[in-house]
């Protein structure tokens, strides 16, 4: 089998190489001729431009775009007339589930087939295998089933037709939601490991202990678990969590469902918390305090 | 009537001042010379010690300890020597409600009565009168109404016997999460509009306005409304809020009652989380995102 | 001063009411003949159809909109052809802000000017007046002057100019957002008080007895003071709690502006879990307590 | 090696068991008869009393508690008379750590020592190992080190000697903590999935190759996809889910240590809520929106 990688960004560059080793002829472009090169350096078939690459791929091509979520609508507009009926495109990004449908059937003006896919696995997946959820056609997911069998981490385990168009962009929203909640669960746990200072534990050491027969064992323990061992005071980091955006339409899409969700949007709330800095609603509540109560202020200029 | 009252801080001073306006004699002891000195300036009769207190109370005495929850045990022990079978103990200050049924217990076997009262009102208290909620007997009670008459707002609102010893500090500490609730509540909304740049609005107006006719008005937008009209950006003020124990109190009250009280509970939180620096729990987070998806982190000597 | 009701539920009919006894001329409209009639018995003037309505004001007009937010754009589409330049409409709904923007664009082709109104004070506000908050231009605000004067609970109390276009909805929006939170920190506040049974507290007296002196005293008190001398236990009320848009509009745009609002956040989420039945959540926690450590889950059709 | 286990719920008969594979000498005591007749059944050593347990084992002797967190302090009182100065007792039960020291003293002035020894594994650890989390003294770990390398899942990992005496069962209570927080994310995800019927979902078949290289695998999720497996619908099964303390100990030291820990904290809230019935803070807020608002209330006896 044959494809086109469309973004070469860690995520793309990663995917392209674990579709070689898994003997699948893969041809990537991007923008950027430094990311270009780096697949190049890597022994990979890249091509210079969107044109280049879709004449390189034999028909019915195959492309598989990993961009930034705003930049799936420009590529595919550049893309779609440069394709032939009978064409699959595979949106493989972080984007928006509600953008699939629509995405789908500008595909579908062109006859050109369009898959949603959440890929998960992050920077580990080119040694451990992608998790794969896929939205579309039965017919599409067919012919893409050489390059799901080398992505995941075992030929038969690690990709799943969860559904139709968006179905698969849909679960992988619900998978970050559920990773922010567990990170907060750790991140918690150790925070308060960390402040009981009578034991003088070994953050390390208890993350090691957990992950062999523990209840909380799993993949995100082994990272921490070997972070914590690098860098057991978490030196030189600062507490200031980004959001990719999953977490919040997670969110909204649970308040439009009307479930609630309490964890997994605090565990969002956390991380813009984690980015304000003199926060205005803790100055009004000092002040309140003080307003009613005659509680002393603490200055803004005083230390910690 | 005629009461002591002991602890002369912001709280007991003005109380003591308020019941003299009322027409009660009050005589009060602070351990403080300047508490002591600040009274006597303001007109009222102080004692120089607990023996001289009691000495200088007709019986059967009226005792009103104002004091920090961590000193009434020690002033107890110190007074009931002093004190005459048929006296009476008011403990007015924020003590947690379980302490109550042992104190009275321990006056009662010197046949003092003892009566605990949840007060709120703060530093306004002396102008506006003071909300006192009173657990015990109600023979214990009905000698206080002359004092509870002058404490209040008015003389038949705003104390209630709401139920036996303990209730009352029992009440006051569920006034005190639901307070807290409140004012974060209001503080998030104005830190939201605070934000909202695009519309430039006065956060004074708002909260002005707000007073009149709104479903949110309340004491506490009071409050706000003045300090925002005083100082619009609260310049000079760190966003440190502290807490005085009763939040904590009704957290692990909800819980033991398993009463689910996510607000009152993430009030509290809130709190605790302004008051951390370089939090080890969004080290982590910030780290583990790095470690599956190879996320920047931000360095701990970046600037905001 | 004379100007057009268009919306003669709760809220239309009220303030129609209030303006006329505030000695403004008001004309009201409904599609409803019933509502219509129900002015009508109260002495106040009508019109059977929007065209009818129009004509019977006199230029430049004045067209107060109290209908349900989706309801205005339909509205506004009728309305405008039958309008002259110079008239003026004011939305006075629970409108999500960022439509008013859109609206005042769509007035201004027909040179008809637009203001945002929050209002706030529910079916009290016939009696005590309503808070109202204005976006829009300054020249369209002073023509209102006379009719906020009239609607709010004093002539220069309780109505504010607080910005362009827009900045009325948005600061109703909060508004209610902080409601949401303050209601829970009561409702979270009485529930505990009612848990407690060891003191047989009457809620209605403590409820009574904030209303005096307290920090926590507001009108919401007021209503829950009231609520509870009438009906003790709640007794014929569901435990399921209905939500309006607002506060979901609130929790979204304080993720969007990155402000952590964690209270009036979880005070949306409990609404949700008020209405959620058999929640898949907790069934799938009693499972997997199963799964891992043998706990016996309970029977879905086990008694409570 | 040989030890008497003492109690043999699905925790200690379990535990004995796996000791016994691991070539260790164990003789189990439980005060019931039928949970000894288990043991037996399955080829283990019993003991009819806890003095013939003590008398069975050699000096110096390991006596190994698997016993509810309430009877630690009655089956201590018991034995102790029974021990001599030189042997070992383990409580590898789930106790509050903050009763080990008082525990170690009170063992200590028999000249027994004492090891806390949290527990993590639940009914799988008899095929898949325990991860046992150790506080005390070097040298009395020593001496557990066959039986800790027999219990844990390989030799060399799964056991670890975090601290001095408590810190086993602190590590053991954050850790629980962690996992309630973990529960409830994949319970909101799957929530959120289930819900969002356009897609028709295959929850298991989600789960199953989430288990699969992605961010989220983790022995949590293994067991809730062979559940969703099993039973799609989590039919027959009450969304009522019971906590054991450990949760409620870690929200209460995190409120202690001042460490913010909102997911945690809000997962145990959660299953508190999952058990009340007909709330009185939702009847309330239903009351209250109906007092300003004049929105209907559902009532008591509607359907769902």
């Amino acid at each position: 089998m044959e494809l086109g990688m469309i973004g070469l960004g860690r995520m793309g560059a990663n995917m392209a190489q674990r579709l070689q080793r898994g003997g699948l002829e893969v041809t990537g472009f991007d923008p950027g001729a430094e990311a270009r090169a780096r697949l190049a350096a890597a022994g990979g078939a890249t091509a210079d431009s969107l044109e280049a690459l879709v004449q390189a791929l034999p028909s019915p091509r195959v492309l598989w775009l990993m961009v930034p979520a705003e930049a799936v609508d420009p590529v595919l507009e550049q893309l779609l007339p440069l394709l032939a009926p009978g064409d699959l495109v595979v949106d493989g990004g972080n984007s928006w589930y509600r953008h699939a449908a629509r995405r789908a059937q500008r595909c579908g003006q062109a006859r050109v087939a369009f898959v949603d896919c959440g890929t998960s696995g992050g920077v580990w997946g080119l040694e451990e295998g992608y998790c794969l959820m896929l939205g579309g056609e039965a017919a599409a997911l067919a012919r893409l089933r050489p390059a799901l069998q080398a992505l995941a981490p075992a030929a038969d385990r690690g990709w799943a037709h969860v559904g139709p168009v968006g179905a698969g962009h849909f679960c992988k929203m619900v998978h970050n939601g559920i990773e922010y909640g567990m990170m907060q669960a750790y991140a918690e746990g150790f925070a308060l490991m960390q402040k009981k200072q009578e034991f003088e534990l070994d953050l390390a050491q208890v993350a090691e202990v957990w992950r062999h027969g523990s209840v909380v064992r799993s993949w995100l323990l082994d990272l921490s678990a070997e972070a914590l061992q690098r860098n057991p005071g978490l030196e030189g980091i600062a507490p200031y969590v980004q959001d990719s955006g999953e977490g919040r339409w997670t969110v909204n899409e649970a308040i439009e469902l009307e479930v609630s969700a309490p964890v997994i949007t605090l565990s969002l709330l956390e991380r813009l918390r984690s980015r304000e800095s003199n926060s205005f609603a803790d100055r009004l509540l000092a002040q309140m305090r003080s307003g009613f109560g005659g509680h002393a202020v603490k200055a803004a200029n005083d230390g910690p």
